[in-house]
């Protein structure tokens, strides 16, 4: 098929084909700056969350703002960042099952390669293959801090996993994986500040357990774009995993500020482009974005344009927009911009990042880890 | 990046990776048989919609069993197939701007295009770029028949616009496209028949008029798989666009038939692969499926298993089963079979179907269309 990009370098915005994922760089450098500033200030290391963009430009752009590296979630995913010249990548996730086992042992040749473990039996086949590799894989414990997702218990059970990660010849304990994921899209700041406490104290309690058995943990892992300050500010994690901050969603505009203002620490970069492609009525405008085009599980996409009505009614490959509550009309082929409700499965729709500085299509930027799911 | 497919064909089923989407063939080859014997009986012609598979593998055997051709829902998906073989293609769906108008001009140098219409600048649009490309193009004027999205009012407007595309040396005016998408999804048979009715009805009003005005309509077109049947013994619809039947997803099976039966004339033929990365505990068990693997749109994926708990608290790379309503438990590692909630959207995740025929991969097709959304 056609994989042309929507778009080149030096073309006007407004001939920029539709639906395509638009990257403001003003707005984009500016999150960029203003978090690598934040955590520099805190006496943390920074490790983004490359799940949210799957792009190796934005990665080396992250690095050379002071991250140590980045996170993926799944071994094909950071494969591609390696692969596009990232040399430092934490797999903040399970490896399960012997392929996905043996490609993250092969990638620990070309970068500096951690995982996370739950599980002795997952510890076990790590263990197996590193060796047989020749291949040393940093590992964290994960334990359970209010996401109720995966991780062990903290406390002991952490103890016994960690020991029997620092026993294997071939794996490096690292520390703890300590995400509480729940926590990130609390809106009020006094839930976040609550669940991250509850966070902070049971990793401390793994922790004193871990200093207990002689063990020690070099890195304290987690945080995302709604909590960071938070885990920045206890004393106990020194290695942040945001993502979102790059772009900002919907959702995460809807998180409250302590003194109850909307989160705007970081600015909306990321849109959906989308043509007005049918005005059957004074009632509604549809656009040509859809669920094809835009991830709709943490509600649908707003548009930029607070005046320009509301996007409701996703089915593939078409949205519509209410009219009603607006003077606002469109007209056929007119062009409109969308924040998505969700960054990270909207990304992974498409092949390709429009950067655009003002009105001007400044870059393409491959998205490599698209559809990186193994 | 590794665009290995998850699998190779005389693989067991067991080795494939994971998440992946498995297409049964059993079940598949029995759909696209049932369908052709249903619609051959009703002396209507079927034109599968594409959108669902965005495989030209699959457009072949769906002509093979006497299909004229197939729908699209953009011109770069149609673009994917034409260039894999397929020779007959309606975008049934308006194409606005000049980008993607010359890129139809394009593709119908080279298979039967089709396009629908609601607005008179985009017949205009349309027969400049058809007479200038020195091409013809097959035009259905759409009507809105309740699905209230594109199309223009039954009836007068309807002939207006016919008469434009009459009028127009390279446009062809050959019908009408009056899909009542909002139909497909009504629960019970009795509500399915009243909305069909009333878009039989708006067609025939507009047939008349279009009559009257000396437009013949060699095209009648429309339908879905939740209403194909009504359409297909209407007398008015001659032209079927049914997509989701050869998969079926978990939405249509919540549809019943008019016995209050659960609607079953096809079986599920399509599922997301996954494996279990995570056993924290005996209430859940955490999957490496989540909304990058299967959309969540239209509910949930549902574990093929009945037994086998039930799929919840889906985050980017994880699906939870909650197990506390089953005796089920599961192994770290096992795999399961989930039926998306949504065929659509979910393929449009995935570069290659896993074919399978009992336990064993017998082919791997390729979903060129896969991120098609100009």
């Amino acid at each position: 098929m056609d994989r042309r990009p929507p778009a080149e370098p030096g073309m006007p915005l407004d001939e920029v084909d539709t639906p395509s994922l638009i990257v403001d760089l003003d707005a984009f450098d500016a999150n960029v700056a203003k978090m690598a500033d934040l955590v520099s200030r805190a006496d943390v290391r920074s490790r983004p969350h490359a799940k949210t963009h799957k792009c190796a430009v934005i990665a080396r752009r992250q690095m050379d703002a002071g991250a140590i590296g980045v996170c993926c979630q799944k071994v094909s995913e950071a494969q591609a960042l390696v692969d596009n010249g990232i040399d430092n990548v934490l797999i903040s996730n399970q490896v399960v099952g012997s392929r996905k086992i043996d490609a993250l042992v092969a990638l620990a040749r070309d970068a500096r390669v951690g995982v996370c473990v739950d599980h002795p039996d997952n510890v076990d086949a790590l263990a197996r293959a590193a060796a047989a590799g020749d291949v040393s894989l940093n590992v964290l414990v994960e334990i359970d801090v209010g996401a109720h997702r995966c991780g062990v218990v903290p406390g002991p059970a952490a103890v016994r996993l960690a020991s029997q990660v620092a026993e294997a010849a071939n794996l490096h304990f690292e520390g703890l994986q300590s995400y509480q994921g729940r926590a990130q899209h609390l809106r009020t700041h006094a839930e976040r500040q609550a669940a991250i406490g509850q966070a902070v104290a049971w990793t401390e309690e793994t922790l004193e357990a871990l200093d207990r058995a002689g063990l020690a943990a070099e890195t304290v892992a987690g945080a995302g774009t709604g909590t960071f300050m938070l885990e920045a500010g206890s004393g106990v994690y020194n290695e942040l995993q945001t993502g979102s901050y790059i772009f900002m969603d919907a959702d995460y505009a809807r998180n409250h500020n302590e003194d109850g203002t909307p989160f705007d620490t970081f600015a909306h970069s990321l849109f959906v482009y989308a043509t007005v492609m049918s005005v059957p009525n004074d009632q509604i405008a549809v656009l040509d974005a859809g669920l094809k085009a835009s991830s709709v599980d943490s509600g649908l996409p707003v548009l930029r344009d607070s005046d320009g009505g509301q996007y409701f009614g996703a089915s593939d490959e078409h949205g519509k927009i209410d009219l009603s509550e607006t003077n606002r009309r469109y007209a056929l082929g007119e062009k409109v911009f969308l924040i998505p409700g969700h960054c990270d499965p909207t990304v992974n729709l498409y092949e390709d990042y429009v950067c655009i500085r003002g009105d001007t299509v400044e870059a393409i930027w491959p998205i490599v880890g698209r559809g990186a799911v193994y």
